[in-house]
């Protein structure tokens, strides 16, 4: 006998989340521990609870809303993302993994039934970054790869004097749970929209994420001289015609070597109209599918670096800020998801993750698995971010088989 | 009998004036109509009613400091620059035009001598622009380049609460003479500082300036599409990278064309580190020696933004922001500095003029003359701008000649 999962019951539950911190545009903005958040956490609970659920919160307030297995002694196997967003989201980046593992849940109590191992539907906590830095910071906090401290330390980017350990204590979802229980999980699953146009574009409706990809975060600075905009051309040493070469080198590395390479911010002084830049600091994001591949881009980068400085005399430094690891997922609970696919008789095909999810963090500590369902264009992060019913339904019909699978079967 | 102008007393001048305001770092802060510009104007008036001048402030607060001359219906002769800076100014941009003229007068004054025609050093209001803006102000009203009124309504850049006209009450520096009756001068004489490598670098302690060259300003719009730094090189339209290569372009156009070209600053947006540039505004400044050197520069240019345009689907827009004209000097008065030059046994070469001074404002109306002597480095605003007293003395018995040649000899 097979569980009667309900896409259409999925897809209202999206529709109704998506109704907390609606904007006009057609998106959604509920930031981290924000009143929104807090509202789309209650709903949450509220649906866990009525779908036979306990739920426990722990201390960085991401919330485990557990359904009983069969066997009290079995680790429990979780599903789940964020169910906050950026500040011009969509409805669907977060709550399509929260609710898809709802909808596993809802379908089994509807049922009567229980799997060998209980189910956990996870709620991490400041997913996006966009209120408190760094992203994914609750999944960090649980998995030991950020300190529990620092997490809780982090200040709102909106209102420095507000802490998001006040704003756990404002919201009330301050928890007592130990956030390291959760590294106890026997698999961990993740449902997100692919942020990228590859699915729609091949008309495969099933993204098996093989591995989250390495990221690097460099800044790097160009150091020139200054001068008059009416100084002559030669002799000049111009960092922003310099940082201009190296921003396009990062594109050609990228293109060349299939990687993804972007300048996303930079800093100029002197800044003003009369002056030939002497400073600019670029923002540099780098991310590679291959597992050597960050580091055969940097090298290419930095072959450009040498030449450049020597060319035009100007000096570069680049400095490592932040990044994440490259993390493969576990094979068995791909082969799970590849299996369900088949079974539902649904395209997949295997892909890297390009972006960070809650997943990479777990993933560095428990068996986990990632997958894709296509949006509409690869929008993401903006109010026209959007899925089809029928993308909706193929991501449950694939996940909620191989979750099941995972949690030792119905009892 | 030639008059016998002082170079030790010249340069002794500009050590004391460049007290006023001096920085630890060994230049001049002296931000226009500030205390410390009010101290070297009350220090220069001193000097000029010492000299035998009398001393009138027209209403934008450009002194004129007028040597009677012999012949009361003659039209007076000018010689000036300004004294002020820019916040991290050096001794000599500005002052050196100003009490060379200070020299001539004191000169005569010794001698017991006049000219045919009234001799009148001119200080310049707020010719660096730094604390209101626009540049060169107080000299393009006078000259009806720029409304008077507008001069006046101008905010400080560093307390937008506070206006010129403000800064002239505060200072007492408002005076009632009318600015136009500048128009009147028979002649116009600047020295400057080049504020670039060229003369140094060829041993010759004498720029002709022919023509001060024409100036865009311009923002350069460019438009792309948002997207996460996850999303996969194709398909992107990243406006920094489609700015980088216009910003090269502008380069290469400039070396190409003998031309000067320069991005200075950059606004991005959303300038974070998560997304890729979606829009791009880049100030460029563009300067070219050549009557129709900078409507070549932009032909290039445009046709470097159609092939970007097309290639990665970006839009570009080029605003007009600013800029100024393409002003020649009157040759009578060119070849008088020539004679002198050559008088004094001095090397000199004809130049264009790369950067705008007051003698471009002036030289729309008046016939008029620049002069550079040569800087260390070509280094200007900026406390290690230096000039050698060989440099400064070559200055002084170049134009001291010129001058009183043009106000019709000694009487």
């Amino acid at each position: 006998m097979s569980i009667p999962f309900s896409a259409d019951r999925f897809w209202d539950s999206l529709e109704r989340m998506a109704r907390i911190g609606a904007t006009p545009e057609g998106g959604v903005k509920r930031l981290a521990l924000s009143p929104e958040d807090d509202h789309a956490r209650k709903l949450l609970r509220d649906w866990a609870i009525a779908a036979g659920c306990t739920v426990m919160v722990d201390r960085l307030g991401s919330m485990y809303c557990t359904y009983p297995g069969a066997d009290p002694q079995a680790a429990p196997v979780a599903v789940g993302s964020h169910l906050d967003s950026v500040p011009t989201g969509g409805k669907y980046d977060g709550p399509y993994g929260v609710l898809l593992g709802l909808e596993i849940i809802r379908a089994l109590h509807e049922a009567g039934r229980r799997t060998k191992a209980p189910i956990v539907m996870v709620n991490w906590t400041n997913e996006e970054g966009s209120r408190f830095s760094p992203a994914m910071s609750a999944s960090g906090g649980a998995m030991g790869v950020i300190e529990e401290a620092a997490v809780l330390a982090a200040h709102d980017n909106f209102d420095p004097s507000f802490t998001y350990a006040d704003a756990l204590a404002a919201t009330s979802w301050a928890g007592t749970a130990d956030p390291a229980r959760a590294r106890d999980f026997a698999a961990y699953f993740e449902a997100h929209i692919e942020q990228g146009p590859i699915l729609e574009r091949e008309g495969i409706p099933i993204g098996i994420v093989t591995h989250c990809i390495g990221v690097e975060q460099w800044d790097v600075i160009v150091i020139g001289t200054d001068g008059h905009v009416g100084y002559p051309m030669p002799g000049r040493k111009d960092a922003l015609a310099a940082s201009s070469e190296l921003i396009l080198a990062l594109e050609r590395i990228a293109i060349e070597t299939g990687g993804m390479a972007t300048a996303t911010r930079l800093t100029l002084q002197p800044d003003a109209r009369g002056n030939i830049p002497s400073m600019v600091r670029v923002a540099a994001n780098i991310r590679h599918p291959d597992a050597d591949g960050n580091a055969r881009m940097e090298a290419a980068f930095r072959a450009v670096v040498a030449e450049v400085t020597a060319r035009r005399g100007v000096q570069v430094d680049i400095h490592r800020v932040g990044g994440y690891p490259r993390v493969p997922f576990a094979p068995t609970l791909l082969d799970a998801l590849r299996r369900a696919a088949d079974g539902a008789q649904l395209k997949h095909r295997d892909m890297p993750g390009p972006i960070p999810q809650d997943a990479l963090h777990v993933g560095i500590v428990v068996p986990s698995a990632l997958m894709f369902i296509p949006c509409h264009g690869g929008v993401s992060h903006h109010p026209s971010e959007s899925i089809s019913r029928e993308w909706c339904a193929a991501g449950l019909a694939t996940m909620g088989p191989a979750v099941i699978e995972a949690a030792g079967g119905l009892a």
